[in-house]
Protein backbone atom coordinates (compact mmCIF):
# COMPACT_ATOMS: atom_id res chain seq x y z
CA UNK A 1 0.00 0.00 0.00
CA UNK A 2 1.45 3.47 -1.19
CA UNK A 3 1.42 6.02 1.59
CA UNK A 4 1.24 9.70 0.93
CA UNK A 5 5.00 10.12 1.10
CA UNK A 6 5.19 7.71 -1.51
CA UNK A 7 3.25 9.90 -3.77
CA UNK A 8 5.01 13.34 -2.78
CA UNK A 9 8.14 11.34 -2.91
CA UNK A 10 7.33 11.15 -7.18
CA UNK A 11 6.09 14.72 -7.17
CA UNK A 12 9.21 15.71 -5.72
CA UNK A 13 11.02 13.81 -9.12
CA UNK A 14 8.86 15.85 -11.15
CA UNK A 15 10.24 18.76 -9.15
CA UNK A 16 13.52 18.15 -9.87
CA UNK A 17 13.09 17.62 -13.71
CA UNK A 18 11.49 21.42 -13.46
CA UNK A 19 14.41 22.89 -12.18
CA UNK A 20 16.71 21.00 -14.43
CA UNK A 21 14.94 22.58 -17.34
CA UNK A 22 14.93 25.80 -15.78
CA UNK A 23 11.52 25.97 -14.34
CA UNK A 24 10.03 27.07 -11.06
CA UNK A 25 10.61 23.34 -9.04
CA UNK A 26 7.03 22.58 -8.33
CA UNK A 27 5.83 18.26 -8.92
CA UNK A 28 2.16 17.08 -8.98
CA UNK A 29 1.33 13.21 -9.24
CA UNK A 30 -2.91 12.41 -9.58
CA UNK A 31 -4.10 9.63 -8.54
CA UNK A 32 -7.63 8.80 -9.98
CA UNK A 33 -9.39 5.54 -10.80
CA UNK A 34 -6.41 3.86 -9.81
CA UNK A 35 -4.14 5.65 -12.59
CA UNK A 36 -1.31 8.09 -12.02
CA UNK A 37 -0.69 11.14 -13.75
CA UNK A 38 2.40 12.83 -12.68
CA UNK A 39 3.64 17.01 -14.05
CA UNK A 40 5.79 19.60 -13.52
CA UNK A 41 5.79 23.09 -13.64
CA UNK A 42 6.38 23.88 -17.56
CA UNK A 43 5.18 27.71 -18.29
CA UNK A 44 8.15 28.80 -19.93
CA UNK A 45 8.98 26.18 -22.03
CA UNK A 46 5.23 25.74 -23.13
CA UNK A 47 4.31 29.66 -23.42
CA UNK A 48 1.59 28.48 -20.66
CA UNK A 49 1.40 30.91 -17.69
CA UNK A 50 -1.42 28.10 -16.51
CA UNK A 51 0.60 25.54 -17.08
CA UNK A 52 1.27 24.81 -12.97
CA UNK A 53 1.91 21.11 -12.19
CA UNK A 54 -1.26 20.56 -10.53
CA UNK A 55 -3.13 22.05 -14.03
CA UNK A 56 -1.21 20.13 -16.17
CA UNK A 57 -1.81 16.72 -14.05
CA UNK A 58 -5.52 17.79 -13.84
CA UNK A 59 -6.10 18.42 -17.26
CA UNK A 60 -3.86 14.96 -18.42
CA UNK A 61 -6.46 13.12 -16.08
CA UNK A 62 -9.33 15.17 -17.70
CA UNK A 63 -8.34 14.12 -20.95
CA UNK A 64 -7.26 10.36 -20.16
CA UNK A 65 -10.82 9.66 -18.85
CA UNK A 66 -12.71 11.99 -20.97
CA UNK A 67 -13.64 13.59 -18.07
CA UNK A 68 -14.29 17.14 -16.49
CA UNK A 69 -14.31 16.29 -13.41
CA UNK A 70 -11.76 13.90 -10.91
CA UNK A 71 -14.61 13.07 -8.55
CA UNK A 72 -12.08 11.11 -5.76
CA UNK A 73 -9.03 11.80 -7.21
CA UNK A 74 -6.15 12.36 -4.63
CA UNK A 75 -3.92 15.09 -6.01
CA UNK A 76 -0.35 15.23 -4.67
CA UNK A 77 1.70 18.81 -4.48
CA UNK A 78 5.27 19.86 -3.72
CA UNK A 79 3.89 23.39 -3.03
CA UNK A 80 0.84 24.88 -1.59
CA UNK A 81 -1.38 25.85 -4.96
CA UNK A 82 -1.94 29.55 -5.65
CA UNK A 83 -5.71 30.97 -6.09
CA UNK A 84 -5.51 29.77 -9.98
CA UNK A 85 -4.72 25.95 -8.72
CA UNK A 86 -6.83 26.01 -6.06
CA UNK A 87 -9.70 27.43 -8.16
CA UNK A 88 -8.98 24.36 -10.96
CA UNK A 89 -9.34 21.93 -7.54
CA UNK A 90 -12.76 23.05 -7.30
CA UNK A 91 -13.54 22.88 -10.78
CA UNK A 92 -12.38 19.18 -11.04
CA UNK A 93 -13.97 18.30 -7.64
CA UNK A 94 -10.89 17.24 -6.54
CA UNK A 95 -11.73 14.67 -3.59
CA UNK A 96 -8.24 15.09 -1.88
CA UNK A 97 -5.63 17.28 -1.39
CA UNK A 98 -2.05 16.36 -0.37
CA UNK A 99 0.80 19.54 -0.29
CA UNK A 100 4.17 20.17 1.11
CA UNK A 101 5.56 23.39 2.12
CA UNK A 102 3.44 26.21 2.43
CA UNK A 103 3.68 29.19 -0.20
CA UNK A 104 3.70 32.43 2.09
CA UNK A 105 3.81 34.65 -0.99
CA UNK A 106 1.15 33.45 -3.52
CA UNK A 107 -0.66 30.27 -1.41
CA UNK A 108 -4.42 30.29 -1.57
CA UNK A 109 -5.22 27.18 1.00
CA UNK A 110 -3.41 28.25 3.62
CA UNK A 111 -1.08 31.04 3.44
CA UNK A 112 -2.70 34.33 1.67
CA UNK A 113 -6.43 32.56 1.27
CA UNK A 114 -8.28 30.18 2.64
CA UNK A 115 -10.12 29.10 -0.86
CA UNK A 116 -10.36 25.33 -0.47
CA UNK A 117 -11.91 25.86 3.37
CA UNK A 118 -14.18 28.87 1.94
CA UNK A 119 -18.56 27.65 2.33
CA UNK A 120 -19.31 29.96 -0.46
CA UNK A 121 -17.87 28.06 -2.79
CA UNK A 122 -19.37 24.47 -4.44
CA UNK A 123 -16.92 21.84 -3.55
CA UNK A 124 -14.03 21.62 -0.35
CA UNK A 125 -12.01 18.89 -1.01
CA UNK A 126 -10.10 17.19 2.05
CA UNK A 127 -6.92 18.88 2.72
CA UNK A 128 -3.65 17.26 4.11
CA UNK A 129 -0.85 19.84 3.99
CA UNK A 130 3.08 19.42 5.37
CA UNK A 131 4.08 16.16 3.73
CA UNK A 132 7.59 15.64 2.99
CA UNK A 133 7.36 19.59 3.82
CA UNK A 134 11.42 19.92 4.16
CA UNK A 135 12.19 18.44 1.22
CA UNK A 136 9.72 20.08 -1.32
CA UNK A 137 10.73 23.50 0.05
CA UNK A 138 14.49 22.80 -0.09
CA UNK A 139 14.53 22.32 -4.05
CA UNK A 140 12.84 25.31 -4.25
CA UNK A 141 15.45 27.47 -2.01
CA UNK A 142 18.09 25.54 -3.75
CA UNK A 143 16.29 26.21 -7.43
CA UNK A 144 16.07 30.37 -6.53
CA UNK A 145 19.93 30.81 -4.78
CA UNK A 146 21.51 29.21 -7.89
CA UNK A 147 19.22 31.91 -9.74
CA UNK A 148 20.50 34.57 -7.61
CA UNK A 149 23.52 33.41 -8.04
CA UNK A 150 23.61 33.12 -12.05
CA UNK A 151 21.67 36.56 -12.36
CA UNK A 152 24.42 38.04 -10.45
CA UNK A 153 27.17 36.78 -12.11
CA UNK A 154 25.26 37.93 -15.70
CA UNK A 155 25.13 41.56 -13.92
CA UNK A 156 28.36 41.48 -13.52
CA UNK A 157 29.70 40.44 -17.12
CA UNK B 1 -11.33 53.14 -32.88
CA UNK B 2 -13.21 50.12 -31.54
CA UNK B 3 -14.42 50.35 -27.75
CA UNK B 4 -14.98 48.35 -24.93
CA UNK B 5 -18.25 48.03 -26.31
CA UNK B 6 -17.23 46.86 -29.81
CA UNK B 7 -14.76 44.33 -28.10
CA UNK B 8 -17.78 43.11 -25.31
CA UNK B 9 -19.43 42.44 -28.28
CA UNK B 10 -18.09 39.73 -29.73
CA UNK B 11 -17.22 38.40 -26.46
CA UNK B 12 -20.92 37.97 -26.35
CA UNK B 13 -21.31 36.45 -29.74
CA UNK B 14 -18.52 33.83 -28.02
CA UNK B 15 -20.71 33.21 -25.36
CA UNK B 16 -23.97 32.81 -27.45
CA UNK B 17 -22.01 29.83 -29.45
CA UNK B 18 -20.93 28.45 -25.99
CA UNK B 19 -24.66 28.58 -25.43
CA UNK B 20 -25.67 26.58 -28.60
CA UNK B 21 -22.82 23.95 -27.69
CA UNK B 22 -24.67 23.40 -24.15
CA UNK B 23 -21.83 25.42 -22.29
CA UNK B 24 -22.24 27.63 -19.50
CA UNK B 25 -22.60 30.85 -21.59
CA UNK B 26 -19.16 32.81 -20.89
CA UNK B 27 -16.92 34.22 -23.85
CA UNK B 28 -14.09 36.13 -24.27
CA UNK B 29 -11.93 38.34 -26.30
CA UNK B 30 -8.22 39.02 -25.52
CA UNK B 31 -6.69 41.95 -27.45
CA UNK B 32 -2.41 42.21 -27.59
CA UNK B 33 -0.35 43.08 -29.75
CA UNK B 34 -2.87 44.30 -32.16
CA UNK B 35 -4.21 40.82 -32.26
CA UNK B 36 -7.69 40.05 -31.39
CA UNK B 37 -7.87 36.27 -29.91
CA UNK B 38 -11.70 34.97 -28.83
CA UNK B 39 -13.04 32.11 -27.16
CA UNK B 40 -15.41 30.89 -25.19
CA UNK B 41 -16.11 28.64 -22.69
CA UNK B 42 -15.87 24.81 -23.34
CA UNK B 43 -15.21 22.40 -20.35
CA UNK B 44 -17.59 19.77 -20.95
CA UNK B 45 -16.92 19.40 -25.06
CA UNK B 46 -13.13 19.67 -24.12
CA UNK B 47 -12.83 17.23 -20.86
CA UNK B 48 -10.61 20.24 -19.20
CA UNK B 49 -12.25 21.61 -15.99
CA UNK B 50 -9.97 24.90 -16.93
CA UNK B 51 -11.05 25.46 -20.12
CA UNK B 52 -12.76 28.67 -19.18
CA UNK B 53 -13.17 31.55 -21.85
CA UNK B 54 -10.61 34.10 -19.95
CA UNK B 55 -8.21 30.88 -20.03
CA UNK B 56 -8.61 29.31 -23.79
CA UNK B 57 -7.79 33.10 -25.19
CA UNK B 58 -5.05 33.67 -22.62
CA UNK B 59 -3.79 30.22 -23.55
CA UNK B 60 -4.16 30.74 -27.44
CA UNK B 61 -2.27 34.21 -27.46
CA UNK B 62 0.36 32.72 -25.50
CA UNK B 63 0.95 30.18 -27.53
CA UNK B 64 0.67 32.35 -31.07
CA UNK B 65 3.38 35.06 -29.42
CA UNK B 66 5.83 32.27 -27.40
CA UNK B 67 5.55 34.23 -25.04
CA UNK B 68 4.01 33.65 -21.65
CA UNK B 69 3.51 36.82 -20.26
CA UNK B 70 0.99 39.35 -22.29
CA UNK B 71 1.99 42.11 -20.69
CA UNK B 72 -0.06 45.32 -22.65
CA UNK B 73 -2.89 43.01 -23.41
CA UNK B 74 -6.77 43.83 -22.26
CA UNK B 75 -9.04 41.14 -22.04
CA UNK B 76 -13.00 41.26 -22.33
CA UNK B 77 -14.65 38.51 -20.89
CA UNK B 78 -18.82 38.78 -20.49
CA UNK B 79 -18.87 37.89 -16.66
CA UNK B 80 -16.41 38.18 -13.60
CA UNK B 81 -13.58 35.98 -13.65
CA UNK B 82 -13.58 33.15 -11.02
CA UNK B 83 -10.66 32.32 -8.73
CA UNK B 84 -8.76 30.01 -11.34
CA UNK B 85 -9.06 32.95 -13.73
CA UNK B 86 -8.04 35.56 -11.76
CA UNK B 87 -5.06 33.86 -10.94
CA UNK B 88 -4.04 32.86 -14.64
CA UNK B 89 -4.56 36.63 -15.48
CA UNK B 90 -2.11 37.56 -12.75
CA UNK B 91 0.39 34.89 -13.78
CA UNK B 92 -0.21 36.74 -17.45
CA UNK B 93 0.31 40.04 -16.24
CA UNK B 94 -2.63 40.91 -18.51
CA UNK B 95 -2.67 44.81 -18.37
CA UNK B 96 -6.32 45.66 -18.39
CA UNK B 97 -8.98 43.08 -17.57
CA UNK B 98 -12.45 44.48 -18.63
CA UNK B 99 -15.70 42.34 -18.14
CA UNK B 100 -19.39 42.58 -18.23
CA UNK B 101 -21.61 41.25 -15.48
CA UNK B 102 -20.96 40.08 -11.66
CA UNK B 103 -20.11 36.70 -11.10
CA UNK B 104 -22.11 36.85 -6.78
CA UNK B 105 -21.75 32.78 -6.73
CA UNK B 106 -17.66 32.36 -7.48
CA UNK B 107 -16.41 35.98 -9.23
CA UNK B 108 -13.11 36.45 -7.32
CA UNK B 109 -12.35 40.30 -8.73
CA UNK B 110 -15.17 41.84 -7.01
CA UNK B 111 -18.11 39.73 -5.42
CA UNK B 112 -16.36 36.76 -3.57
CA UNK B 113 -13.34 38.03 -3.43
CA UNK B 114 -10.87 40.80 -4.89
CA UNK B 115 -7.83 39.04 -5.72
CA UNK B 116 -6.75 41.58 -8.71
CA UNK B 117 -6.75 44.07 -6.20
CA UNK B 118 -4.50 42.23 -3.54
CA UNK B 119 -1.33 43.82 -3.07
CA UNK B 120 0.44 41.25 -2.15
CA UNK B 121 0.26 39.31 -4.97
CA UNK B 122 2.67 40.55 -7.54
CA UNK B 123 0.64 41.77 -10.32
CA UNK B 124 -2.48 44.33 -10.22
CA UNK B 125 -4.14 45.04 -13.33
CA UNK B 126 -6.84 47.80 -13.85
CA UNK B 127 -9.98 46.68 -14.19
CA UNK B 128 -13.38 47.82 -15.83
CA UNK B 129 -16.64 46.54 -14.61
CA UNK B 130 -20.19 46.94 -15.81
CA UNK B 131 -19.73 46.82 -19.80
CA UNK B 132 -23.26 45.66 -21.57
CA UNK B 133 -23.70 44.11 -18.15
CA UNK B 134 -26.97 43.49 -19.01
CA UNK B 135 -26.96 42.09 -22.13
CA UNK B 136 -23.90 39.55 -20.81
CA UNK B 137 -26.05 38.80 -17.45
CA UNK B 138 -29.12 37.92 -20.25
CA UNK B 139 -27.71 35.42 -22.22
CA UNK B 140 -26.72 33.31 -19.00
CA UNK B 141 -30.29 33.83 -17.28
CA UNK B 142 -31.86 32.39 -20.42
CA UNK B 143 -29.51 29.50 -20.76
CA UNK B 144 -30.03 28.15 -16.79
CA UNK B 145 -33.81 28.90 -17.68
CA UNK B 146 -34.13 26.78 -20.59
CA UNK B 147 -31.76 24.43 -18.76
CA UNK B 148 -33.77 23.90 -15.55
CA UNK B 149 -36.63 23.29 -17.69
CA UNK B 150 -34.96 20.59 -20.04
CA UNK B 151 -34.12 18.75 -16.78
CA UNK B 152 -37.09 19.28 -14.89
CA UNK B 153 -38.83 17.80 -17.79
CA UNK B 154 -36.73 15.01 -18.08
CA UNK B 155 -37.34 13.97 -14.13
CA UNK B 156 -40.55 14.21 -15.46
CA UNK B 157 -40.14 11.59 -18.14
Amino acid sequence: MNTHEDYMRLALRQAELAARQGEVPVGAVLVVSGRLFAAHNTPIATHDPSAHAEMRAIRAACAALGNYRLNGATLYVTLEPCCMCAGAIIHARIGHLVYGARDPKTGAVASLYQLLSDRRLNHRPTITEGVLADSCGAVLKAFFRQRRRTTNGDAQA
